[in-house]
């Protein structure tokens, strides 16, 4: 099989470089082009990308030109990283341009048309990029953007407990420095220390979920109606969001029914057999003091969410505590699996996945 | 004034240090005794001692000699930071004897004629003292203990908004790590990580407040009625335990009035001239990102709480951050507050504190 | 190829876990038997055994039930983490039995007819084993060892630079908490602190080298007629120790080609071809920066050592970093290595490895 | 005794804060300007500085409104926290203009008739400023600087070392994030990690100390024949820069003798008697871990030095590790106690500090 040309937006930052990282030796998608701001286009990846992850930037990539972010692209798939204010036209105007776009940019991501997908839980919402096409003119693009970070392990741990009714929910999230991006939290602000704000989080904790787990009409999205609350904070944690849950629901289920939810949790058909799906998306561990960020945070390559802790509340009902790892499942690894899903539902033209099954091992 | 000698039970651990530490040049009291494990007992102080808190031992019990947990004691006060099973018979005992014990061990604070004593919010629960003298057939002896590290910031941010009818408390903590104590959590455990559960705490967290903000009626403690819900959680930080509450208030305040009720609260008489007690006990932060362990532990000489972050909650109405110095104002430095109100309503036999008003300054 | 049944002494302490980590899927070797102390004894692995690395425990060896210290064992080849005096008898028993046993206990690594072995420098020292055997009149009995993990990194940088003539070696090393096992280093000790301290690390790393760097004459190792001095501190780093060396070199060569040397290295046949070395054993990197602990560790499967910052000394020549990851290269990584290469050299019985170019992989 | 009024420059940045904080309640000196960059100048200094240490800005200067870097300054003394780039110039200008400057700046350091001050050991380098004067045609203006942070703890233990005769010093430093100012060291490269570079810091390290250990003929500073070796790494530790060193001593001292060397060091006159010199400059500690960053970093009030581990080098003779606050003692600590100094000497026009002997007290 041929694998697909994809370009990758703001590609030197923190969530750029988490993107390159794991596409290399992608069985679908491989990094042909690489954008980045105008002090980096020009150069060469290797040599202006500062390399914040593990180890060394793959040597494919690390050899590609940085172009710049007003670059005609000629890759039919585009993955952005950009920061909010250069993404917030760029992204429309490539997916205008005919190019499929699957962004981590929080800031059209509210926008009525954009789903906003995670393809265990709302696979569905890909048909709102039928509306968006129709709505818009297009033939081939497409814009698609994958939640906030800090949602991602309510949104995940949530979604199989939909059938029991969520009704209200109060969340905490400590939140792991790499979601700041680079430089980004200041050592001095963190260490020996904790952060108890984050900008513009809470308010993107408190209305993205009910997007997410929200009904795809064949128009539109009717949000879910459910009350949540959230106070988002900073922890000296490299990767890693913790989020402490409280949630009520309708039907009262026991424990062991809520936990037999998370484990046999599995997204719809094609979602388990893509490349960047995990095995189980959502893992309940029995442990007393589990999950924890640094131990937990790279289950299913980063991709599943571990959830522990799940207790009787004497106020909302039910709590518990779920991790997802930020800048994988949180970040480009979730715009990826959406990417993968596009490309299996054959919203990529004509590239034609195979070898579907063939699962992704990463080092 | 002549100095009340005191003895210090537990004082080669952490919470013993603290004691020692905070003991060094007070006005009223003077470490006369210090009692430590079998294996400390008959050593030098400043020998035996791992001294783990900053800087070095005070000189003038560095060269005091371990007295064994069985020793007959001397000093009418005795301050008390024992393990939990240790400290079960022993305080009992010790009060028995006639000494007042003023404890930081969690295993009698339930107990129904022990006052769970924080003086800026409950001074008249010291009224209990009566009554378990009179029930124990005690002339001298009396024992009082001092709360929760954790349930610090807890209820001295609530304490103040008792008139507006506290109903409902949803508590998430962040918990330092001098909190376990010495060793305590092995550094493979906490660094670039967070544990969501602190065993036994919860438990504590969602009982001793309604306690402490209870009502004394001449003959016993009557709980608050309200309920309260808590989820525990260490984090990599020195000193300091973070809280983020939610709180459901009966009369609906604004926001304004929550804070005017923290920045204007202080404790009756005598307690605003007691030596330890801060000037202003808690004091609300108008930073957005405030406060902060490490930047704001120490308010007050570490025994202030600070509070930020109020925000209508669309859950329970408010929510906010607190923070109080966990092993200063949650621990050694409560309990020496404690006997210094003691000391005051004349509580320790012919001791009279005279210089009241010399508050006391610590470097 | 029927694997081979191997043991792991210590199985539950930091060490053993690594062991059973990395030698799961391990394409010759596989744990059947798992030997813990009295108290874990007679209970599952997985169990008893509080996993501190990443995830959980690989399945397979999670089922198996814990041995006592003094059970009888049925595998030819035993990975010993036991602690010092546990080792020192038991690790000589074992070798007398029959067992080969491939330690990584410091007590009996200066032992006169002990291989301290380090395939990639001094495989030719595995000639000792013959020695060893004959003195003691062993048939198929064996005790290797290797390095302290500590002195890896200095052993590993050293190794390609013999051929200019090490004459004084200054070291200081800032090493990871997770060399002091588990519960080890408190966390009250470590977070924002340094500890310029570790109890008998400096004796070590002024000798070992030494023997490592020495010549095998058939009979005994000579050792190298060096001198080091050695500074070891402890930092707050999960894992990855990093050493600044600082080195006189007889022939004066230029600093190219002290670089070209280490990348060029390779250890001598079969060495480069079993399953756990790593493509490049030393890599030179040219950024200004690194390598650094979090980032580099992991560098070759955790087997490779990072080498920076090379630069005249005004003092002794030559200076630089060098950085190995302490629990793989530095301990179980090392120990697996040992018993890959008396495998392929036909120290391990009938025991004959086919695939010997298969080269491991890990996630 | 009417204080005298000083500026700070570059008064929000990490250094300018300490010196608001370690001025405030200075018995002689009275913080009355305060400089910022264009972006703060014209705003009240506790609105627009983002206060980093403990606490809240001193209420005093909070209420100071910022002035612009090219403002006409009218405190006699001026302190400079100045990035290098702004200080290179503005310090000669304000002191040609008659103000006594003392800058922490590096830039100006290294200029022939700019003394690099340091009470205790080098008092008599003030003549200097005679020379300054004189050459420069100034009347009432100086400008001294302090040394490098990272020197501070190496010149501090070599001084009292110097009547043994040192030759040869080779140093390994472990410094603060704070050293690299705010926002600085990003959380992402220092939280589990290390970083072994600091750019131009190895420089300096190698011939600021010849300087400040140099002999003042009257004209000039000869400097100290010695070499000097540095590398320099940076640690996740919030204050104090540990060094380990090994030194040449011609004499051959006792290790006793060395002790009692630094133990008995004293300034000359009028130094121990200045408000921020530590009445013991260089402690020697006598446990075997310490010292160590978090735990004796404010030893003497943040101005002691503590040394500890003095053992016999193989290579150099004697090796031990030194311990200093890198922002009080080796910044904004350091320039106030020369610019104490110059006071008592008369070098700040009229004005005549009286009570010499005070104390300062800082909580």
């Amino acid at each position: 099989m041929q694998k697909l040309d994809v370009a990758v937006l703001g590609a030197t930052g923190a969530v750029g470089q988490r993107f390159v990282q794991l596409l290399d030796n992608h069985p679908w998608f491989r990094v042909a082009e690489v954008i980045g701001s105008d002090r980096s286009a020009g150069h060469r990846y290797g040599d202006i990308a500062r390399w914040i992850l593990d180890g060394q930037p793959p040597a494919s990539v690390a050899d590609l030109q940085v172009k710049p972010l007003d670059a005609e692209l000629m890759s039919p798939l585009v993955f952005s990283a950009l920061p909010k204010e250069a993404a917030e036209l760029r992204e429309f105007a490539l997916a205008e341009a005919g190019h499929v776009v699957s962004t981590n940019a929080s800031v059209n991501r509210m926008v009525d048309d954009v789903p906003l997908l995670l393809p265990e839980i709302n696979a569905d919402h890909i048909g709102l990029i039928d509306v968006q096409r129709r709505r818009r003119g297009w033939t081939t693009g497409a814009l698609v953007a994958n939640s906030n970070c800090t949602i991602m392990p309510v949104v995940m741990s949530l979604a199989p407990l939909m059938p029991f009714g969520v009704t209200k929910v109060m969340i905490v999230s400590a939140q792991a420095i790499s979601g700041a991006g680079y430089p980004g939290v200041p050592s001095l602000d963190i260490i020996d220390n904790l952060v108890p704000y984050i900008g513009g989080e809470e308010e993107k904790a408190e209305t993205e979920p009910l997007k997410m787990l929200g009904q795809f009409d064949g128009e539109r999205i009717l949000d879910l109606d459910a009350i949540a609350s959230a106070t988002c904070t900073r922890a000296p944690v490299i990767d890693g969001h913790l989020v402490t849950v409280a949630v009520e629901l309708r039907d009262k289920p026991s424990l062991e029914a809520v936990i037999e939810a998370w484990n046999s949790f599995r997204g719809p058909d094609p979602v388990p057999s893509l490349p960047s799906a995990p095995a189980q998306p959502v893992i309940y561990m029995p442990q007393a003091d589990r999950p924890q960020p640094r131990r937990d945070r790279n289950a299913g390559n980063g991709m599943a969410t571990s959830v522990g802790r799940l207790r009787p509340d004497p106020l909302l009902g039910y709590k518990f505590v779920a991790l997802s790892h930020n800048t994988i499942r949180g970040a480009a690894g979730c715009a990826i699996l959406n990417a993968e899903l596009l490309a299996a539902q054959g919203y990529l033209g004509d590239f034609q996945p195979v070898n579907r099954n063939v699962e992704l091992t990463r080092s």
